[in-house]
């Protein structure tokens, strides 16, 4: 294979209980990427469209990820790479996660497939400490593994791959501002109630159980967050009003993605996330925010190959 | 019907993990109750054999709950109760749980089911508060349900049945010390760190994927407790040699059953378990502790009728 281009997926993370450890894939939002082999012995990033990133490999986690990953396998060629964004940086939507999952699919493709996912995990979680700090894997590894998954651990690192109940739709409202990470990290707490962390894992057992058995009364009853989203969503202008909005018009919950600011819902059915999308759209549009939102299937697939050569 | 003879079986509550959300029953351990309608108006206790507990209705927690369930459904009838204990009250097999739920199941049947297992552990519940001064599901819920349970939620009460992995084993030993429910309850934090919370709902996570896939090396991986275990296990002589007797001889992995002082493991197949049996027994029989240890599968089917008039 001497060139590919991928399709990497949009990814919510946390899903509300499970914060750091949970995370899905979108179907139908994310970036594409074409990698090229070249005979020098050089990467570069030759285009970038829809997001205003570096070029110079060693300051875009593309160019990072992609250097440390030849360079562990003696690679033979060079590399010509185009990045095409489908969706900003700084959504909570796994931005800089869909680069780095897609750089480590790509290059084991051209690499003659020598990684597991979850090898590729840890290489993509390069990419992630490269762009936010700290090597997170949620984003990363929904992205590669596609559907829902539950990091297991991090230290062996272990994905576990969850079933996705085929009728679960996600709505996505992105609100146009900036939360800075450090702002997002700053408001979490250090310690937290006994009493609360029972409550967070006893929702982690019942969404895990509801993906399972596609319970989907049972996913939303455990789409709850006591601890991360009542600290977080105060950075998030009308968090509530949106939250309440899609829940009052048959989302199973809603919360907050990642990060943030995206605002996201799970709905069961399309028809009812069209509703729940209609509802969340007109409660934000008496804000004066701008923002984005959409639909979408979770990807059983996550990153996959649009063609090769 | 006139008469019932049931079994309640003992159970195992937390499950390293899951503090007060998870909980499994136990298919040959347990206690044996007698309900006998009688033309009366009164409630009586009349034999209680292998434990010394008192015989008065109103300090009995047999006699409290069969009084409550029985004013609330204005019963009609009289009932003579014999109780005879399998397992010894103070071990952490829920012995309590086990009298509180035999009681609520048997008075539903004498009643008519009138009423459900949710409702049924509601009622177990008071008698939970009644032996231990809270009202705390996990035991009485998986003794009503069997297998193993999952409190989503306990306002609304919520229990999720989970799936049993068929060669599943548990080896339970218990040192014959009390420990005092007021000293179990003091060790525990108040709070926790955030970073533990979430090693913890990561584990929750990766038990119950296990047990619906099951797949037992996960379901072993998954049994750590980095927040209860490490302050409760100094209450229990020998835990850490106990604990690793059992993993050493094969166990998936090994806790604290409840609030102790019994040990118990998980062990795939019935062979492995005899042999983490004999292990865990050889580590403690150099103690100078007296202990008494089981093997047993994991019962499916919760409180079940022997017999019946």
């Amino acid at each position: 294979m001497d060139k590919i281009k991928i399709f990497s997926p949009a990814t919510v993370a946390n899903i509300s209980c499970g914060f750091d450890a949970l995370g899905l894939a979108l179907e139908g939002k994310g970036d594409e990427m074409v990698f090229n082999k070249t005979t020098t012995n050089t990467i570069r990033i030759t285009k970038i469209e829809g997001a205003n990133l570096p070029y110079n490999i060693d300051e875009n986690l593309v160019g990072i990820v992609a250097k440390i990953m030849m360079q562990d396998a003696n690679a033979n060629f060079g590399l010509d790479i185009e990045i095409y964004k489908g969706f900003k940086p700084g959504s909570g939507l796994g931005s800089s996660a869909a680069s780095a999952a897609g750089t480590t699919f790509a290059l084991n493709e051209l690499l003659g497939k020598p990684y597991t996912k979850t090898q590729l995990t840890k290489y993509a979680m390069l990419g992630e400490e490269a762009a936010c700090g700290s090597q997170i894997a949620d984003n990363v590894s929904a992205a590669l593994f596609g559907g829902f998954v539950l990091i297991r651990s991090y230290n062996p690192l272990e994905i576990v791959s969850l079933p996705v109940p085929k009728d679960l739709f996600v709505t996505a409202l992105h609100p146009q501002i900036e939360i800075k990470t450090e702002d997002a990290r700053n408001v979490l707490p250090k310690e937290v109630s006994l009493k609360s962390a029972i409550t967070q894992w006893s929702n982690v057992g019942g969404l895990i159980s509801g993906l399972y058995t596609s319970d989907y009364d049972l996913i939303g009853r455990s789409l709850q967050d006591v601890i991360v989203e009542p600290v977080r969503k105060k950075l998030i202008p009308h968090f509530d009003a949106v939250k309440n909005a899609a829940i009052n018009s048959g989302a199973l919950g809603a919360g907050i993605s990642g990060a943030g600011p995206t605002i996201f819902a799970l709905s069961k059915s399309e028809v009812t996330a069209k509703n729940v999308l209609k509802n969340m759209q007109s409660t934000y549009e008496n804000t004066g925010i701008d923002f984005s939102i959409f639909n979408s299937k979770i990807s059983t697939q996550g990153v996959r190959i649009v063609n090769s050569e």
